[in-house]
């Protein structure tokens, strides 16, 4: 059994694919809409990882109605969760895909889907949607993490991570500028793997 | 690191201890109180599992309590959740366990925790309460089972398992008689787990 996992070189995504190794074949999907080299960079960190990657590239437009939603609310939440429902749906609609495996934590907020969308996702497309770590709070996370991986942390300004937000701030900073993205985006801490610790 | 997995002989629970094997000590925990020889048939599953196993027996006035409560109510949703809940707290309160997984699925209603019981519970014991199953499925924990396990399925009434529903029962059909399990729980499917399949 083959699982995806969408893969944004995070503690949380990496942590989700060593807990799926021992019973699926992992291949690890990082979405980029092109404008940051956020896939390649990504690439690098699976390929510490030791696990197979890919990058998909959805339609522009995903990003650009993103934009426009953020834009309009004056707030990061449904643009996304709009992006990471559209990743998703990109993905169930691969044919060779089956399994879909998603990094959110018990207390993640966002990105979310609604229990609705996640059965229509899966009845629609016949695939199944599994987050490994919803059943684990950040303490119990953050000892699987320091176990099994070496992360830096910094403010999001400052990491290159292949996550959603990262391509929307580029795409608000082009056209208005870098100071609107600390309108918008509430600064937080971001975690990039560095590397695996092998028992 | 080890955890201590709640463990009823059934499907959800042993999954769980082999979604969890290759990242911690595993040790299977049930919750007896001695009314039925719930432990030692949940000792003999998990002895097929290959996991240490263990039974602990709370208080039976707890058993008591949750009789009290579902003869009141009429149905079992509030009962279930009280011995579930004081199993969990029975757990924790053990200096030994720090881990506690708890084979509850995404589709799951009874037994279940708040979330405000959940941090309460972690916060006053300084333990971490996971679900491995929690980000999982119906469809999915069945693909993994079908792969992992060699199951039986029954009416409530002809599989003998060590969840909290079978003291309960018993203690109905002592006090009133079989007939009045039946008003008070629903039918319902339940799985015992025959063996492991091995790669």
């Amino acid at each position: 059994m083959q699982v995806s996992v969408m893969f944004s070189g995070g503690k949380d995504s990496s942590l989700s694919a060593i807990l799926l190794e021992p019973f699926f074949e992992v291949e690890l999907v990082t979405c980029s809409f092109s404008l940051l080299p956020v896939g390649e960079v990504a690439a690098e960190t699976a390929e510490r990882l030791g696990f197979p990657h890919r990058i998909i590239n959805p339609d522009v437009s995903i990003l650009e109605k993103a934009y426009d939603m953020i834009m309009e609310d004056g707030f990061p939440k449904n643009a996304i969760n709009f992006i990471h429902k559209s990743f998703i749906e990109h993905l169930a609609a691969d044919s060779n895909v089956t399994f879909i495996a998603d990094g959110i934590r018990r207390d993640d907020r966002v990105p979310m889907l609604e229990m609705s969308q996640i059965r229509s996702i899966e009845d629609r497309f016949g695939v199944h949607y599994m987050c490994p770590l919803k059943g684990y709070g950040r303490a119990a996370v953050n000892e699987l993490v320091n176990k099994h991986l070496v992360i830096e942390e910094g403010l999001s300004e400052d990491v290159l991570k292949a996550d959603y937000e990262t391509e929307l701030r580029e795409m608000i900073a082009r056209n208005h500028g870098p100071d609107k993205i600390k309108e918008i985006f509430p600064t937080h801490v971001q975690s990039h793997v560095i590397e695996r610790k092998r028992a």
